[in-house]
């Protein structure tokens, strides 16, 4: 019998975020005002974001320090622990090696809280007294509604409608950690009101949700918005998953041949693979890093590189990206989150450059990974995750086919027990597989072009 | 700074159960054959039960080999982590140390795997094909569903039916570890159907599902049935628990004072208490132990210590413990778990000597406590697990009235993210105590003083 988990000590946590920016051969076009198509400066986000955030948005130092109050609510759960998957390996007989990094272990359950802390402190520090936001599934609003209790913050969260009505726990659990949850669209903002003059029974989306909360937070001195994906601050937040891998395979004697991760906004993502990406660029490592997006959201397969907005009302900059229109809605059938229109900045550029890879998944072999993986390794995947897992499978069979040895490392982003509505409906067969066509993307990109600088 | 966690590495996992039975003044009393009055052979329950499970069950010695293939099996998450209770100190400011075993990362998310896996390796052994049980709101039998996955076992559940209607995500975990469920009473045992003749209607009782779940294991010569509580064998497995606790609290140079735990069947509270009690009672150590049971279901301390059937309609032995008389329900308002009627002979017959203590509490306390835990600690705890933090609460109060220090250890013995429904019904206020009276216990207790021998 070998180890199956690897654990670092708290004090062996990473003292700093990493920055990719630094290290990017080119490096990311500005977002720009939507009006005058002029790159947006720090002064134009200070209504929106506190100046710390705002600074490590526009940063290109190579590292952040991570403050010890950071540090100190890290500790209630990172390092996260590093695990052999010696369950999934022994199903699948392939000459693989497979790791992955649990952030289900959080107190929200997944990855989020790893920016949530770090977004509520640099606000607490600047004298903000509430923080607004957004959430789909709940993850977003899960996390921040527990970093804000640790801050003595408020939180307001606006929910998309429909999972408001499906996930109530979600709903719950915010409650517990002290926030206040209102389904979006509501009648609390005008951009919530405009969409409900035109559909009473909307079932909202993130890119209202995000208008709303925005909206919401420019009215008051002290209010603030936050994000949880997409943006740059975000994305380095959560490269300490990437950095304590590095350490933990380390421990192992072993480094990655290829690292898998999920792909909604990218915060996910970048959090696993950009220290080694970095390691790619400055040290010549070749590590094959696969964002995983479902393929009936599919914008960096599918969509194109423009400039777009973030939500659906307009508020923010446009920012570079691939995207698939700030209006773009997953089809109905779809399960499993990951339905950002857009991908971030930072991931887009990576992509656009050739140093990472995509692949959309259907969402029957995502369900149907996420089972193998609960049997084999007894941890029940959020619908996000099990695309990793998939992809995690696919490259396993391909070792096999070659017969190479390879050493795989994926993001176990979060536990799936609050979204088992998703399993019971792929149990139930009420699922099927979506495609996207060439119409579709006509249809979600229409207007956007006209947008372009 | 310091530590939140206290880690072991998987190697350092205790290598046996501890059997508190060898050292306990008074023995147990025997199970008796409930026609005979005569104590229970192990070929009794050979039909019921795997031979190198029954051998546990009467067993005296003091330690029992962990076999290999259950450590492998209990690397997915043991050894535990300890929590220091950092958070929660901060809120208390008492003069008090507390510290957490948190069994939430287990793959059902509670400790009951502790023991399904040993369970389902000895079934495995004797060629068992189906392992059959109850479970009430859920937690056992998703744990026995993990583990009759790892050892390639079918799995067949009979839900409480009220919690089979109100939880279904608990359900659709058990389905996704591979299990088959039922709403209990079911039309598929005698037993179901005699209760479903008088009340078409019936909730069920875990009582009720015991007995249905026992009349299915006996029909088929490779099948059999498994308990998650109560019995000595799966108090025995749950050892894991203390043992772990007692190295990391050596590593953090303490020693408990107080443990606390909440009580259901027992099996929680003997995990994280009995290596601890063996310590008292062989070494002079002095540490109080408590168990907090719901004021709803108070057998402890309002229950009288008779021999009682283990189920409703009378298949298992009688068993020498404190009861509320076997067609005890508790209140409709009670939402906590912790339902059963009895509590596990091994627990009762150290309450009866005085070498533990026993609390009942009110439901809103528990709530309160674990809103409290939550935002200090982040961690949702299980509405049981909230009995022990309302108690530690208290303690901490107290040693702040008497200005004693204290070092307090207790078992979080599992996340609410499946329950997140009772902290709805905490929130929207319709919740209630429940205060159990002595006409409660006369009707209760009823016909049971005439099976005593």
């Amino acid at each position: 019998m070998t180890t199956r988990k690897i654990f670092l000590n708290e004090s062996e946590k990473p003292t700093h975020w990493y920055n990719i920016v630094a290290d990017m051969p080119n490096k990311p076009q500005p977002p720009l005002n939507p009006k005058t198509k002029q790159p947006v400066g720090p002064e134009d986000l200070a209504p929106i974001f506190p100046m710390g955030l705002i600074q490590q948005e526009v940063s290109a130092d190579k590292y952040i320090e991570i403050p010890d109050q950071v540090q100190d609510i890290y500790d209630i759960w990172r390092p996260s622990p590093l695990y052999r998957a010696r369950g999934l390996e022994k199903l699948l007989d392939a000459p693989v090696k497979i790791y992955y990094k649990y952030e289900g272990v959080s107190p929200s359950g997944s990855h989020k809280p790893n920016t949530a802390v770090a977004q509520a402190y640099y606000n607490k520090q600047e004298g903000v007294k509430k923080i607004i936001t957004e959430t789909g599934a709940g993850q977003w609003g899960t996390a921040l509604a527990f970093a804000c209790a640790q801050f003595d913050l408020k939180c307001e969260v606006y929910m998309v409608r429909i999972s408001y009505d499906q996930k109530p726990y979600r709903k719950i659990m915010m409650n517990t950690f002290g926030a206040d949850v209102y389904p979006s669209p509501s009648d609390r903002t005008q951009a919530g009101r405009n969409i409900l003059k035109e559909d009473p029974e909307s079932n909202g989306s993130l890119g209202i949700a995000i208008s709303e909360a925005i909206e919401m937070a420019v009215q008051e001195e002290a209010n603030r918005y936050s994000l949880g994906s997409v943006l740059n601050h975000v994305l380095l937040h959560q490269t300490v998953i990437g950095q304590e891998a590095e350490k933990q395979l380390e421990m192992a004697g072993d480094y990655p041949d290829i690292i898998i991760a999920p792909l909604g906004g990218g915060s996910n993502f970048a959090g696993i693979s950009f220290p080694f990406i970095g390691k790619n660029i400055t040290e010549g490592k070749k590590t094959r890093c696969i964002a995983v997006e479902p393929a009936s959201c599919p914008k960096l397969t599918q969509g194109e590189f423009l400039y777009d907005f973030g939500d659906t009302a307009g508020y923010t900059p446009l920012l570079p990206m691939y995207t698939l229109g700030h209006n773009f809605r997953p089809a109905a059938i779809h399960a499993g989150g990951l339905r950002y229109h857009g991908a971030s900045v930072l991931c887009s550029q990576l992509l656009k450059d050739n140093l990472i890879e995509a692949v959309a998944m259907q969402q029957l072999e995502c369900f149907h990974a996420g089972i193998q993986f609960a049997r084999s390794e007894g941890i029940i995947a959020a619908p996000e995750a099990t695309h990793a897992v998939a992809q995690v499978i696919r490259e396993a069979e391909q070792a096999k086919k070659e017969g190479t040895q390879k050493t795989i490392l994926f993001n176990m982003c979060g536990h799936g027990f609050v979204d088992m509505k998703a399993y019971e409906d792929y149990f139930a067969g009420v699922l099927s597989d979506h495609t996207f066509t060439e119409n579709d993307l006509k249809s979600a990109l229409g207007e956007i072009r006209e947008l372009q600088p």
